[in-house]
């Protein structure tokens, strides 16, 4: 496609470098902005800028904040002794959302994956130790994707921990809330026996 | 979904209110967008900002430009004495890109509908007939939409051009390239029939 202008042109090549974006796409959201008044894309343009260029990260638990310590973790009425550790900011919000949890975080960013190239060293496990080795928390619930890289990464930081004697846990594995039984697979399935929990505890919260 | 930072939900908002960008997508952008490095969001964000503030419009044929009067405009090597008349700079870049049109163009901004609200004179149609009245054009090409609305404009345009006496004509209506006649639609297998070529004719380029 021959644009009649590099401006366009430029707008069009920048658009299409987001994931999901091609070029199709990409020229249909310029030729939107261009139809736009002159005020929303600078809206948006700005936005974008000030998302990359102000956004602080807690130096606490590494979420992403306005400020410089997250809401989280400035929040009193939140229980400092329990951490979640999840791999990134998505799945701290897909938390939140339960509305089931009213602990701190800590967002590796990211898990182990040998393929990938991403070793230990490149996740916030250090500074993980380092809160735990600061005391005052008393379970670390691992939130990692049930996948071999997630398994890996628990493995990991499971064991990294283990000198400090606080007690760690793992996201329940079962079958999902509303699934048929007879679809479910069969390693979820036995998982969900042999961790088969009491009929009256469901109802504790 | 509630977002750590007011910038990521700003920034959020600002993309899902793009056409076929919703909440999910746009979160997942302006993740994209926190891990890329610095200069990438400045470089997309300038890009959107620099389209919509800097773009031209020719004052010619109203197609979008760099310079005061677009490249096709002002280009030398086509023939000025045609002029091919088109809702908009995406249907002038499909014409350009069959490589067999050497004239100019008419960006008329839409089409006639009523539905939609847009009249005559919401579109570029007096500055057409100016460029008529000026002289010096042998044919004009109604490229529109072949939809009730593009066929009302079609009509409006050549009644508003017949007081110049110049050459209306509309690009030819038949079964597409690469169709199975079995399938092909009434009214257009129709036309094609009322409209038919002699074999010799098709090679003449």
């Amino acid at each position: 496609m021959d644009f009649p202008s590099t401006l366009l042109e430029t707008a069009v090549t920048e658009l299409s470098s987001l994931p999901g974006i091609g070029r199709k796409t990409a020229s249909r959201l310029a030729f939107h902005l261009l139809r736009r008044e002159k005020d929303y894309a600078e809206r948006l343009a700005s936005s974008l800028l000030a998302l990359r260029r102000d956004i602080h990260y807690c130096p606490i638990c590494h979420n992403i904040s306005d400020t410089d310590i997250c809401t989280i973790c400035a929040s009193p009425q939140r229980d400092r002794s329990l951490v979640c550790v999840v791999e990134s900011i998505k799945e701290m919000m897909a938390i939140e959302n339960t509305g089931q949890y009213r602990g701190l975080y800590h967002v590796l960013g990211g898990r182990i994956s040998p393929i990938d190239g991403i070793g230990p060293n490149d996740l916030k496990i250090e500074s993980l130790a380092e809160r735990v080795a600061d005391g005052g928390i008393a379970e670390v619930i691992l939130a990692l994707s049930t996948t071999m890289d997630g398994e890996t990464t628990n493995f990991f930081i499971y064991k990294r921990l283990s000198d400090y004697h606080v007690p760690v846990s793992i996201l329940a594995r079962g079958v999902s809330v509303g699934d048929e039984i007879e679809y479910a697979d069969e390693v979820t399935l036995g998982r969900s026996i042999l961790n088969r929990t009491r009929f009256d505890d469901q109802f504790i919260n």
